[in-house]
């Protein structure tokens, strides 16, 4: 693994500080954010972002996802339903994300268990989006090798100029010049489906707020590792389990402190 | 605005009653409503139509839709999922409708954004549904003016032989001849997702039990309103969220008394 | 109908020991499911699985479906949303679970309310899949008569070499040489949509565990009864609803113990 460089460092010491101001800023501007998301993900996904304070819209149609890209402030493409009318319409949206300037992430779910799936999500990746969101196995679809899996997460940021953000249970994100290391939040997470899919929409809500994709993509995952841990503890306390889960992390989300953030990040 | 004429007065006087007589008459009869709605809003919708004492379903393949109408008591169109299945199913499921002279009412989500639904939604309205349910930047597209929103909305009822029922912080319905405003509700219904649709649904559920299609409309309206005070009530005093406030929500309607109806009703 | 003989009374006997032992196995070994389902069940489907302890995936684009039948240990093909996409991935999934010797579980959703899905699950049904699992309405569909239910689901078990399950206030089980009767549950189970199609994707995860497929089927309806009757049980004391009632149901199903099953079973 890379040696922790100076610019990283200062990554992380801002980090805590910066996620504060951005999600005040959600919660003040309400940017629209259009999420091409899996149909099980659209109601947990469309619930996070209001919780957040972000305006969502889901369309997949073809003839409309320019539309609605146009008037929103970032896209999220994800591939969790590759149907036809979606293959059609990540193209045109990511198309669209470009003519009107707007970022946009992808978060190619499950390229690990699809060839064709891993043909479309390279594709994708050729149009530049802003992020790439993924866990390990989706990663190393992409870029498989025997070098540590941090050097080469800094390898392919590098090289494709993109910011990625491996979740799992420590995340981590680099742009290829700084990488940054985040351990919040709770088992109870990988036991919700489209959490992580939801997850991706907020870093999509957040480079609408910053130019510095790496820190806006940082500043989402740690708010959301936060509010899984603080949502986890209210679960365990109550004896509740993965099914009110989801709804003590949106009650949380929604309620979240600035204090919460500074006192609980967990950076390297 | 219009003033409120004799047959507006006295629909406020006679509805709050009404109200209770149609909610029990649905938990009663239980009617089955076919919901054509988008994939982000069907298991909400449908847990709302199951607590409220109706019987969805929800099927959009082009195909089945006829029959699946057919054995329905009410139908409803929601544009929020504008894909091929989609607009293959709407004109045969409407055409259905008529046919068994079944009431349909029609949900143009996000009408504003793309100019694609504006024409479909505009395709949609010349097929006489029997209530137009929208918020006030999708009715601007349909009927846009500088003349008083209310004033816009009985024209357009008139003009189109319809009820309008524009929802916002006040509900404003119309049929042309009668108006009257809804004060009910909780800021917690906009930070949930599909709240709109599904209340749209339950509109097309009382439709099936009243001929007098504004009735029907404003009692659903009323319901919903005083179900989301309640549960936003009950929301802030366990010191929840946007997470827990669906739960709330259809645990308040699956109980919800005449009594509350009666004694909370904000009618204008 | 007929008389319980020894081979379903010893199924009955040993049918809940069998059953903590797979619901143990479950969580130990976490089997990939693969669940082509309706839009609206996907996220309970799928937390539902989560929370029992299995790994889900939901992929239903045609040219996927191999890929992901291929990975996991059974299939889900559950009839709700009939869509082209759809249409096309079943036979390729089922082509696939035959190919990798996986079980799949077929559910007919609505097939008494359409005759094109009608056509098309029996076209799907001589494909022998290994469980059937629909309501009395559904099963009347395929096998109209005047014979007593029970007599009539032996028949057509015995016949299509196929485990018929059929729910609903009491589910009836059999293989066609065994019987059995399970009166476990809960009237919010009713209340909650996509509790019968989650349902059948736990019964596909069993069968990933077990050869004995009437076993696998029973075993994962009696631990679904039981769960809905304690998670009942906890919305009746809250004095909660069908909002509520679902987290309920997941918390429950994930902690369930061995005793609750031991002591609550109800089989004749």
């Amino acid at each position: 693994m890379r040696r922790q460089n100076d610019a990283s460092q200062l990554l992380s010491m801002t980090l805590p500080q910066r996620a504060c101001e951005l999600m005040l800023d959600l919660r003040h501007r309400r940017p629209r954010i259009h999420a091409l998301t899996n149909t099980a993900a659209q109601m947990f996904t469309a619930n996070l972002l209001l919780a957040a304070g972000a305006i969502p819209s889901l369309t997949i149609a073809p003839e409309e996802v320019e539309a609605f890209t146009g008037r929103s402030s970032a896209l999220l493409v994800n591939l969790g339903t590759l149907d036809n009318d979606r293959r059609l319409a990540f193209p045109k949206a990511i198309c669209a994300a470009k003519n009107f300037h707007r970022p946009w992430v992808l978060d190619p779910v499950f390229v690990d268990a699809s060839p064709t799936r891993l043909k479309a999500a390279r594709s994708l990746l050729s149009e530049h989006p802003d992020v790439l969101r993924c866990n390990i196995h989706e990663f190393d679809s992409f870029f498989p090798g025997t070098e540590p899996i941090n050097q080469r997460i800094v390898s392919f940021a590098e090289k494709h100029h993109i910011v990625v953000a491996l979740t799992g249970a420590v995340d981590t994100l680099s742009d290829g010049t700084r990488t940054i290391n985040l351990a919040n939040g709770h088992p109870m997470m990988a036991l919700t489906t489209a959490m992580g899919c939801a997850g991706t929409a907020l870093i999509a809500a957040f480079t609408a707020l910053s130019d510095d994709r790496l820190e806006a993509a940082a500043a989402a995952l740690l708010i959301l590792g936060i509010t899984g841990e603080i949502a986890g503890e209210i679960t365990d306390k109550k004896s509740e389990g993965p099914g009110s889960f989801p709804a003590r992390f949106l009650d949380t989300l929604y309620t979240l402190q600035s204090d919460d953030i500074l006192k609980r990040a967990n950076i390297s």
